[in-house]
């Protein structure tokens, strides 16, 4: 089971609105459960260096079926996958990335959202899994 | 002068829609005037290596200001450009990805499309020029 | 609004003569808003490895719109942004790097200073800003 | 014996002087005799992607001490150096690239121009290396 266009369209769609909400720039990416991507947005005037954040975010998330940050918190200095970011030509492993599943509980892609503190990168991430979770 | 995400969106619709009227599943890239990506979509079922073929696609076309099938004319064997495919990372110089301009003429992003023959992609396109130009 | 070819020549001469003031030998980038290289000088003798970090150092101020070290800050262990070098093809995000921005406020490029310390790449770097600002 | 920041100076001028003259816009790249960069500037308005293009050719001219397009020659279909620009992470071999000589004939450096046609791009690059020559 894949995420549709439509289901990708709609988590953008969700992202992009709380991220007018909170008055905040974000670049948001999709990937299906390949990790492949499927739909992107920059919003006008977002981070350039954020594109390929947000796409690498989205792609982690998906790589390890787990929220990104949760991924850094054992890439650290003595931690068990300390720097795991050097795999895969290059993890992003602080909030913003986030699997999204369908209704029975199966990943069928991802999200990565990048362009404000990785607080917000996550709340509005979480917003476009919600839309169609 | 940039492209907006709102003008992005709309090329995107454009090009989705003539793809849909051919039967065609399209991988679709809009980049800013700076070459950087704006937006993507790829429509269910399309090439996966089509992403990364659009993506570059735009790309080449703001690169050189032209239609990429233009460039590829001058990079075959004995032309003038032979492989400049080399540069840049890595250029795609066969159709499908066409410069964005403004009303007043002024190239302010490009598109790329890869998911069909050379030909379909650029006339998808060119449907998503059309939508904003 | 771009950085133009004669406002980066200020600019890096700018630098070039504070870092003679300094007794100091530099490599200096200028990239445009779309985080494009528009001008690069490497002093006489100046590191060999350094070619690179500048330029890589003006691209990351462009691509978050801060002085390179702010990120920094951010990317240490334990930080927010930890590891966030590994993406966008690889950033630095030691002090060097600081956005250029016209008289009205806004970013049209930035400067990366590389030779020195870091204090001292800064240095270079905002008086390569201050001359256009 | 290598090039100076002021012979580079010189070339690049002269080569900007040249493509004024016949309005042209152009990429012009200057490395040493270790084939690092030097200088670089790109003119108001030319193409993006002839950014790293000007710097491979001037990389180019210096990796095989020749001329570019003397290198395309033998790099054609067929030819006894067929796709040589798979090697040093990218060439570009045809014209626009061209050794620099001291006064006694020693290499020095190169230089590279991209921004037109490669009859043009040549002609510019000529102009640097008379400059200094």
């Amino acid at each position: 089971m894949e995420i549709t266009l439509e289901q990708a369209d709609k988590a953008i769609k969700a992202a992009r609105d709380k991220a007018q909400e909170l008055n905040l720039k974000m670049n948001i990416a999709i990937v299906d459960a390949g990790a492949n991507l499927t739909a992107f947005a920059r919003m006008d005037g977002a981070w350039l260096g954020s594109v390929d954040i947000a796409m690498r975010k989205a792609r982690t998330a998906r790589f390890f079926d787990m929220p990104t940050g949760d991924l850094g918190q054992a890439s650290q200095p003595g931690g068990s996958l300390y720097n795991i970011e050097h795999s895969n030509g290059g993890l992003i492993t602080f909030p913003g990335g986030i699997p999204i599943k369908d209704a029975g509980g199966e990943i069928i892609g991802a999200i990565g959202v990048s362009g404000s503190t990785v607080e917000n990168d996550h709340t509005v991430a979480e917003a476009g899994v919600q839309a169609i979770s």
